[in-house]
């Protein structure tokens, strides 16, 4: 009975009505926030009917939160602009960013680097595998349905959809309450290592374009750089960063101010977060890197102190910014591009190629009675990797043109939106299934264990 | 011994460093939220290094907040302009706004409607002779330092002493456990009714000199207008809001998605502040209103089957985003406006005017027995209210000229910052002379009890 919610997104609309209709009116000196309150309240009312309407049909809550995105972010096919600010408003978007980055970390708490190091090999070959195959996939069908184009943007598009998103997939597990199968582990440690790698690639081919463009070669010693400063980076965020922590919040015990787990907590995220964005990796990596480091050992001098655990703290924050996220992505989806037929005839090969192409990670799975169709159809999103990705494409020139043209671009997002959407029930329907084929009773009963923070 | 924060902030200056230096290098593809990263590590670490040194030597932490946010936000007469980037930073804005939105949720929540009617008639007075007084005064001092300006900039220097930010004394009273006392309750509903008043005033006043550019004169029907939308406001908010609440959350009762109850009570609050927003009033007046609405009363439905109350859901969220609007207000201070002397003098007899003027707020406290100079103290600051005021003034042009000339507006956020940084150790030195004087045991133990929610 979701009639309350309809009512409050009922009136969200007509206040955006008033809105467009009153903006030049007198009244309202709140300036840069006011969109983003109303924003708010219609992101929030999206993403709890969606998620109500999607887990009663049997469905993830994420998966609710992207449809109605979608459904606020396009009605301006239905003659409404009211909700025209909602996918570029840039409060919203920084919000949805910090949100992202805090799903990470609260995935990188729920692990740790022991875990993810038994899981180390499978982990390493399934990242390996699920970057190679869709990259020669993703250049044949561009070269076969794209001849006109040059090399270079077949490859361009080959390495679009070699990254791998893992915020739906953490979303999704955390949602079915199996972040703590192996089958995360070795699906999580891949999706890191498969940042990397798709950031060298991106980072090697947009060289390669510049390098064409003023007539030299691509520096072997630049990519090689790239490479390595990647590898320091988690190596030095998770040696450093757990030494260093244990030190700080053992200090931090002896202080009197209120909130300091919070902020202590925070802090490190945000400050790892940026680490890894300046060094040319994603925000993300870098929180999930301070998560595996303040996984719950070294700050039990300030925890026991206090009533509540990191987990707790960071609960309602995540609660009230990740749902931003996943609504502003559906709202980003931009539907009137399907209405043309060759961009959904490549749109639809992309898709193919690029889920194809994840497929193969189940046989870098190197442990026996796993789960291995869970682990591909786990590598399959793209996410916002992947628009990222296009993005760069449609913002380099290659002799004056656009390497990713508003077209390929177009069939770009489709590829990125169906990797998304199709992954939460086919991951759902995958781990039942991996779940039947084992027959234990225990296992089986830990299909849907109560999640870990049932709040409101 | 803060010293492990102390590092953790030498990182964060360092990395700032590196950030101004490699802004051109390769790297970093995470567009605007990457600059909020790097503040909120800085304001995160300048909030409870500031706090923890001012709660050592016996002041609220809000004032160290305040201080240590000063000293960042004026690196750059130390010649380092790293920082440059906090106070004007657009992500960071938004998140501070967000922060006191949410801070006057929490003490709307603390709060009820029949106590704040039963302190009415108090509440009323004090803040009608709140605004009067420093009304006259202000114009007074305006008239005799700059007699050769207009009328009109001597009745908008007046205009701009009014307000009250009821934030910076909610949060000294929060810090000091004292939300709960009726002199709370009266500078509370005083500050609501001085915000609506203030308001109504700042348009009149601006609607004057509007009308003396064009050549005609004030219409007594607009002002009118925006005295009765400002009631109606808050009466249809507490009555049709306390109403529909109920009744929404009586019905999200049946509802089985997780984290149902955090985002109603956001989607209420921003909501409110929207509305409020919307008709010319302070978005904060529609987040009071908000906390009102839900204080604990009618989502007992739905709260009974959680863990958590409304006020422990919001805290860990509160607790992340307030200090950075307080940070944020120091960090906006130029310090370089002090080294002038006559807006130096200017500035001391504007706020010398300001603490007057508010002083007489005392004799409107009708109930016996009560700490009148508390409430009077209490009144005194006009933070953000007072910064909104003057910006107003620094972009209405009377003549062909501005309104409020750059030194007039240095010498009001000087004003801004006495009466707001007097504020904590006046307020918290007179609630303890109030204390001493009632003489009753029982009363002076209620000096310092355990703050609602000390996490972390």
């Amino acid at each position: 009975m979701p009639k309350p919610i309809a009512a409050l997104a009922i009136a969200g609309l007509l206040l955006a009505c008033g809105r467009a209709a009153g903006e030049t009116a007198d009244g309202g000196h709140g300036g840069p926030v006011v969109p983003v309150l109303l924003g708010l309240v219609i992101i929030l009312a999206a993403a709890k009917l969606g998620g109500e309407f999607f887990e009663r049909i049997g469905q993830p809550a994420v998966l609710g939160e992207l449809i109605f995105g979608m459904a606020i972010g396009n009605l301006g096919l239905l003659g409404y602009s009211g909700l025209g600010f909602l996918p570029t408003d840039r409060g919203l978007e920084i919000l949805a960013q910090l949100g992202v980055i805090l799903l990470l970390f609260q995935v990188g708490l729920e692990s740790n680097v022991e875990e993810m190091l038994s899981v180390g090999w499978s982990s390493l070959l399934v990242a390996v595998l699920g970057v190679i195959a869709p990259f020669f996939l993703g250049w044949g069908v561009s070269a076969w349905v794209l001849p006109q184009e040059d090399t270079l943007v077949h490859v361009f598009i080959g390495a679009t959809l070699c990254a791998t998103s893992v915020g739906i997939t953490a979303r999704v597990l955390s949602d079915l309450g199996k972040l703590s199968s192996r089958e995360s582990k070795i699906i999580l440690g891949a999706a890191v290592i498969d940042d990397v790698l798709g950031l060298v690639i991106l980072s090697v081919v947009a060289g390669t374009i510049t390098a064409a463009n003023t007539g030299g070669s691509l520096d072997a010693l630049k990519a090689a750089a790239i490479v390595g400063k990647a590898l320091a980076f988690l190596a030095g965020a998770i040696l450093i960063g757990g030494w260093l922590s244990k030190k700080v919040f053992r200090l931090a015990g002896f202080l009197r101010v209120q909130g300091m787990l919070l902020a202590l907590s925070l802090a490190a995220c945000f400050l790892l977060a940026y680490l890894a964005d300046r060094i040319g990796l994603a925000a993300i990596v870098g929180a999930f890197a301070a998560g595996l480091i303040l996984d719950g050992v070294h700050y039990r001098d300030l925890g026991e102190r206090t009533k509540h655990s990191i987990e707790e703290l960071i609960q309602p924050i995540a609660g009230f910014l990740v749902p931003i996220f996943f609504v502003l992505m559906g709202a980003r989806v931009d539907l009137s591009t399907f209405g043309r037929g060759t961009v959904l005839g490549f749109a639809a090969l992309l898709s193919l190629a690029a889920i194809l192409g994840k497929m193969i990670c189940a046989a870098g799975v190197l442990e026996r009675g796993r789960d291995r169709l869970s682990v591909a159809v786990g590598m399959v999103p793209r996410g916002e990797v992947g628009l990222i990705f296009a993005g760069v494409g449609a913002q380099l020139l290659l002799r004056g043109e656009r390497v990713i043209s508003p077209p390929i671009y177009a069939a770009a997002v489709v590829m990125v939106i169906v990797t998304t959407l199709i992954t939460p029930p086919a991951l759902k329907a995958s781990l039942a299934r991996g779940d039947r084929r084992q027959k234990q009773p225990a296992q089986a009963a830990a299909v849907r264990p109560a999640p870990p923070q049932p709040l409101g």
